[in-house]
């Protein structure tokens, strides 16, 4: 068993994790921190958990004895987990960051976009770009992973065999994405009210997002020639889901992308690459950790529109850090995330 | 493993059906049919199930063998199963009806409520009403399982209690019901469509619905007194979910009914009676067998507020058949149903 | 042209009044204060009014004069109307309170759920509470309003003409009632996100509610015999809309019901008692002022099923508020107030 | 008064027809046709109109004289104005068509993609496309007007201004369109239930939708360069509202986009350029004929991101439809199109 700690859990992704690992056959959930709710039982707060985990209780973060774990889940806003990294990663004890403090490898844009110092660059220097499908062999190695964030998960995996093969011009990539209310977080805010937020609709972040940065750097570093990427996030009414639809330019037009994608994730047990003509819901990877893929070549023009959809919270988060913390201990890739998703 | 038929696979309790059955340990689907679907891979009909039913086709209901089969799950319009089940039980095949053919113990009352004549009253005299937390002996003998309705289930769990303790005036019982879309099936009707039903809410059957005989003949057999209830069903603007909010009057002042639902339902994997002063949210079942209660004496007077949460497709249709079919096959009930409800 | 100030315009009762009164022929919004928002535009806040009231800008409530306005709306939390009431009044300013401080004719009890002392018990002597098909002689003569709540006014367009006609059992009378989100108010909290509420249906205050005092306070002036309520607040995921559910045990079963409430409210502009047999839904009634009303008797039983709907922004908060304006000031009943709801 | 004529109005925009024309001046619906619903009042079907239209009925298509109209709107599927076009025409009688009759200039274009020979396409060449701010002195002297499709409208309101100024790639315009249910009409199918379409979201007709042809007809009439599309239509979960967010390459840099945008709808009433920065929502058109319109450059680069958003039923369907008959019959053009948005 796995002994693991989850820092910050009241937030929507500490729940999904919670969810995830109550299923999973090697978890052990041995402590789970919250500064606002130290003493609250951890079912009292998601009663959706009774039965579960009904003598968790939710612990002071100081009080708390993470370094007997074997892993440790962040599931908090940005700059904890760098903030306690060296001492738990000191301590022999793994990092699954969920917040960006491991993502952006170059500090500055880290500092520009994030707007604080970095507490630790020589174990962000190490850490690993936790998106299986590109980064597996060395997320087995990892001491540290940066889990992705939701928008770049589904925008790199869309795009990637793309820039891999060099048949598109990388330079006006376009993705506009949807995602649903839960994206944003468990925060009182007005504009996620449901009296806002429902039947409506809106683009947001369109001068700038933090996961642009993210995802220029992962396809870059993939990519044969320069990316630029216009990168739309809008806000849908409704609580779970991502879906993404790209655009990009072919350069060659000889090339059967559908059996690119096809080849490229062959074998990836959460990429599921649907035949030619789909438009995957995003419904159909609700509450699994399964990304849907559609390729489409409108016209059989000289365009490109790739359709991604995953789940927010698991593929694009709380699963994906949970399928690398199988990779990490040696697990089963898929131990924990087999159920299928929730329709309707 | 049992091996499993389904008949009528297209609905939404049949494929909540193979959701849960894929992760079943001991569930084997063999065969599962639809008249309009035959030849239909599953999955190019329900993206959700890719990489769980990849082989598995709809197939015509004359061309399937279910003779074969250890249990048939019927998830069709009433009057499907009773027309086969005479066939089928004599070749030692167990039913469980997710439709009304063997819920109404009398010929006459469910003839009227269905307008079909019985096609097997001596088949109907032996069937058993799968409700396992009053009746989970005779689950484990029957071959004939007559599933409970959704709304049916919701109202006996909170109102049984009451009635065995004899402490409300049963003839004035009331239960305001909601329940989301799914509810209504899979069916092309104008009033389900998203733009009527969605940011709307109504009651609807006011005057009379299928699910009244049936809860009024459980509810009677438990009451020492005649029982009376005004079932007002109405339509919530979302897909899972009844919230069953129920009054009765105490004839007694004195009985503590926190404690009377507690020792009730002491032991019940799936019945979570709250802590006082709790409302469950139907979320907090979402996709889950379990059923959660409150109770609540408003102002501390003669009226008592139960208030009952279940998915419907889970704990009020293909959850609760599956809850019977373990019963049925002396597997422990909770298999395939441990899974933590999706919340958010 | 009455000129109007709005105290407290950036809720959902301010917002609406501004829509509302955007058509109005007669109204002449002068002022809006803001404490939070002084200096800000209308528009920049709502762009839905852009074109509608370009020249506004939220004032701070000490820098502006409400004195010259003819009206002033308080869309604001309970305790600030009645702390500028007495100037306002003396003034020559009309008030029209859509909080809670001129509803409850009894100090005591409105300082005991309101957990505030009240600051003018003089003023809330002589205040009218605003519910025109009760009170509408008073309303035209009023200084002060105290506008009902959004509960209570569908409550009592549905119990009131059985109480009058001493028909029922006014001990036991229950009133199961859903909201939509926006009922709420536009504050930001978690249970009111769209990621927590949608989706979603739960019960909430069932051990007491504000609306409880006020609405038995109304029902029991209506009527012979002693009132008790049970009062069951649900939320709902939707905006707009409130459905009651109402429950009334008939005491004499040879009184024609549905000819009783189309005698009671005919000639009303604003209840509209649908034909037997109805089940009104809350679109119908979606950003107009109509309350519709259904009468049920199950079974030809002794219980009786009243179902109203209103728009809680509108019956239920500012078109009310508008409705007694006009009748403040001589104006037609309607004016403002005659447009279509919103369906689908 | 103009005296109206409506066929087809069982739907979505014949609904929304007389919502909007209840609160026009000049407007007298003298009949509105259903073959399926003759003899039906129409207050029985749509409970919302109750005290606006309580004496009208739906009347059989044969059995009713339109000739004695001076306009009449077809609400009805493709196919079914041109049908009836020339012999009111003949009779003196305008037509506005919001079904795509006559929209498409190209005979054999029309035919292709709607399946179906053109009846008279004589009058389809004189016939006038329905987008005001493109057409408007057309308009104000057609005999028929062919109404937009809604996403059509979105799109040239968005890419006009840009082809009209020659500043893009138009070889390379993507409209990434997302819409509410109600786009797809007020039809039984299992895809638009709630409980498919709610909580999920796809994309839809990525090989071809009607509206792309009808576009790039409009597109290429202003452009000074071939025009080539790639259009994405999405199908959200909530009822009105169509948000197209649009993509173009700037071939030139030195333009003031925002300038241009403003210059170029300077006076339109029911088009408003946002101030830069802004992401309108759906929302705050809701229930009105305004679209909003902002328009981004991202990171400074050579890509533009346009925003519009409108109500799909209203300035997509409905509303414009009375915007053109306004401009037909010599009245202010927004006469019956002045009510504020409906939020929230």
């Amino acid at each position: 068993m796995v002994k693991i700690g989850i820092v910050g859990g009241t937030g929507y992704t500490g729940v999904e994790l919670l969810r995830i690992l109550a299923s999973h056959p090697d978890a052990d959930v041995r402590a789970i921190t919250s500064r606002g709710e130290a003493g609250t039982r951890v079912v009292d707060m998601f009663a959706s958990l009774r039965g579960h985990y009904d003598a968790l209780r939710f612990t002071a973060p100081d009080a708390t004895d993470l370094k007997s774990c074997d892993v440790v889940f962040f599931a908090t806003p940005h700059g904890v987990a760098m903030a306690q990294a060296r001492e738990l990663v000191g301590a022999g004890v793994k990092i699954i960051d969920l917040a960006a403090d491991f993502r952006i490898r170059d500090v500055a844009l880290f500092e520009k976009w994030y707007k604080m110092a970095h507490a630790c660059p020589d174990l962000l220097a190490e850490a690993v770009y936790g998106l299986p499908e590109f980064h597996r062999d060395a997320i087995r190695e990892a001491r540290i992973v940066g889990n992705p964030g939701c928008y770049p998960t589904s925008m790199q995996l869309g795009l990637i065999p793309l820039l891999e093969a060099g048949i598109v011009d990388s330079e006006h990539l376009i993705a506009d994405c949807k995602s649903g209310a839960s994206g944003a977080g468990r925060k009182a805010e007005i504009g996620l009210l449901l009296a806002e937020a429902s039947d409506n609709f809106k683009a947001y972040g369109v001068a700038g997002h933090r996961h642009h940065p993210e995802t220029v750097q992962e396809l870059a570093a993939r990519s044969r020639t320069p990316v630029k990427l216009v990168f739309t996030p809008h806000l849908l009414p409704m609580i779970r889901g991502i879906h993404s639809t790209l655009y990009a330019r072919l350069t060659r037009l000889d090339v059967d992308v559908q059996a690119l994608f096809e080849e490229r994730y062959a074998g990836e047990p959460f990429v599921d690459v649907m035949p030619p003509g789909s438009t995957p819901d995003t419904r159909s990877v609700r509450a699994s950790n399964v990304a849907r893929i559609a390729v489409h070549r409108p016209g059989n023009g000289d365009m490109l529109t790739v359709i991604v959809v995953e789940d927010n919270l698991v593929k694009g988060a709380a699963g994906q850090a949970v399928q690398n913390m199988n990779l990490m201990f040696g697990l089963p890739e898929t131990a924990g995330l087999t159920a299928a998703p929730v329709l309707p």
